[in-house]
């Protein structure tokens, strides 16, 4: 007897787990490889994160279910949060703590869309925005935005849009980006709220990144500009993961809208019950003063790193580079260097078995584009990031 | 501006959470308040799993993202548990660690039915099934189940309903039930399976509470009877929370059926990226046969609390009641007991006010019928329970 397996969960397979699999058995026959795939920082928690975290089990606290939105205290910290880096007034009841911010994507799209709704991303981005609005019945207007805009949408060209296709629901931004990097500023973002203000959309602002950044001195901004503090209407999703090096620990959050509380609250109860309770516990150490600093020095060497790969542009050769004002990923177009090969993934896949360097094609961001870029992650340290610039000059010189 | 708020973000609010709310107030006040509402076990998590938390976060260990379907370790100790339990070969690659049963249930559904699809489960039933396919766009289909058939569908049920209003898609089935506590025989499941294999129906079959069960001595499938022991079509989602006390930590599995393994794997990446790492590392801990023991002397303690109560229905003067094989939930009509009450949630809000004791109204698990009835949950421990009792018995003399 044969079973339907649903349409909505046939989502594109991922390039990168090919790439992944390829560098743990190259590893396993002794290869020294490389990987500038991982979207993770590398040294985990905070010290005072892994503490409390040690205390509450040594103790053998209560990790029974929280509320559906998180512990209080957890709430009241990120209330805080939006003080310290924004000088923002957010209440602890406007902030849902979630399941990673997976976990608060999929609340958000359920709260405010539904199946049928029209919700607009840039092309390229991060794939888990599209597959998920798939899956969940939502159809996904992928916005084509090159170089020329920094990847990011603009009111014109979701005007273009809007005039060739039909009204949107929604649009999800991410500032900084994944995969280029690139942020969209205080201006852009106060032209693309306006935008879906006057057009009556849902904006969805990804500040996963934010912290991440690599601003020069004395600028205005320099953590990144919340969709909050120009209007309450959107959703803001962020999380431990990045900043705080905490992706293994599936803990996020997002400011919920007035109208949306409600319907945040119910779906988070069944659909998630709570976040995780030892993560929520531990992540009340992320808001230290020592916890701040300690995760500002990651992004310190990650400066460091990205300072060495900028400056290797030049050997490279490579075509317009995303700008990489935030995260720690390079976006980079191969241009001339994919001659003689199909395309960027061809390309990732003989690095990795003639050099031992891992990238991600750019085909998993963007399935019309991606064919020409690559992206490398800067996470995995400065040594091993100036070693992979050598053998790719090495490898491109062939 | 006035955004949309998603129409499936429309979900019923429960009548718990208001009497919750009501408990604390109470408590606050200095009232003594008994409540035998909680869907989670006291005592936490055993030794060996705190212990390995502990040992994690103080030694810093990487809690990077795992594989998007669990650490391969935990995977096999997963499949380990059916074999011990069950004496079942069940492979690792079958096996999907998910962010608790919540999560696999979420996965379940989007990889097995698409929007439109229609599935049957119980009613009475745990509300949060129905409102995960309602988001996901899902056609429920309510089967009356009363406690003739032990609140459990049968075949002839089944075909009834089919007839009436056409063929389903799929079919939730749980044993031990919530809020039921009524469980799924061998051979009642074997009649089962064959009703859904012969009408090409998926199965899912919540087995959470597996192991909190009350069998007589010698009885055959003292933990439960898993689907997966009659054939492998449907759908397995098991937990951590209930047997081993996990509530709060998120963790828990599916065994997935080989044609919706790669759907499992894509989705999850997506939805969740993976579940909380530092919960996988610890939940090892949870298949030595110190953390077994521990959690099944907790079992043990429920079997006195339930036999208790059950030695007090004669003076509880309710109707039937459900026979509670399995799970640490008493389902009660209560029958005459309602003379001047306007149903069930007006009743558990007057004890409540009057004699300190918190019960959940049917009404958030069946909105039919649900009006006579009550649940309580006895995890609440022996002395509580006595003690509710003779508050209930008060209450009801009045």
């Amino acid at each position: 007897m044969t079973l339907k397996v649903a349409r909505r969960a046939a989502v594109p397979p991922f390039e990168v787990m090919n790439i992944l699999d390829r560098v743990a058995e190259l590893r396993a026959a002794g290869r020294d490889v490389i990987s500038l795939c991982a979207g993770e920082p590398s040294g985990g928690a905070p010290a005072d994160v892994e503490q409390l975290a040690a205390r509450a089990h040594t103790a053998r606290s209560d990790m029974g279910y929280t509320s559906a939105l998180g512990l209080r205290s957890l709430r009241q910290e990120v209330a805080g949060h939006y003080r310290r880096w924004y000088g923002l007034d957010v209440a602890a009841e406007e902030v849902a703590i979630t399941t990673g911010s997976s976990g608060a994507f999929v609340l958000a799209f359920l709260a405010a869309f539904d199946a049928g709704d029209r919700v607009a991303l840039a092309r390229p981005g991060y794939p888990a925005y599209r597959n998920i609005l798939h899956a969940l019945g939502c159809e996904v207007v992928e916005i084509d935005c090159g170089p020329d805009v920094g990847f990011q949408p603009t009111p014109e060209v979701l005007d273009d849009v809007v005039a060739r296709t039909g009204a949107v629901d929604g649009l999800v931004v991410a500032s900084p980006a994944n995969p280029t990097g690139t942020m969209i500023g205080r201006d852009q973002l106060v032209a693309l709220t306006s935008w879906a203000g006057a057009n009556r959309v849902r904006l969805v602002s990804d500040e996963i990144y934010h912290g991440i950044t690599y601003p020069p001195a004395g600028a205005p901004d320099p953590r990144g500009v919340s969709a909050w503090e120009l209007d309450r209407t959107g959703i803001v999703i962020s999380s431990f993961s990045k900043y705080w090096g905490m992706t293994g620990w599936r803990l996020g959050w997002a400011l919920m809208p007035a109208d949306l509380a409600p319907a945040f609250d119910a779906l988070a109860g069944n659909v998630a019950l709570c976040p995780p309770a030892p993560a929520q516990v531990a992540g009340l150490g992320a808001f230290t003063d020592d916890a701040y600093a300690e995760a500002d020095a990651r992004v310190a060497g990650f400066a460091g790193t990205r300072a060495v790969l900028l400056g290797e542009l030049d050997r490279l050769g490579w075509g317009p580079v995303a700008p990489a004002d935030g995260a720690f990923y390079l976006y980079a177009d191969l241009a001339r260097n994919l001659d003689g090969f199909e395309g960027s993934p061809h390309w990732c896949a003989e690095l990795l078995e003639r050099e031992g360097v891992a990238v991600v094609p750019g085909t998993d961001f963007d399935a019309v584009h991606g064919s020409r870029f690559v992206r490398l992650s800067f996470a995995a340290g400065r040594e091993n990031v100036a070693e992979a610039v050598e053998r790719i000059v090495r490898f491109q010189a062939r």
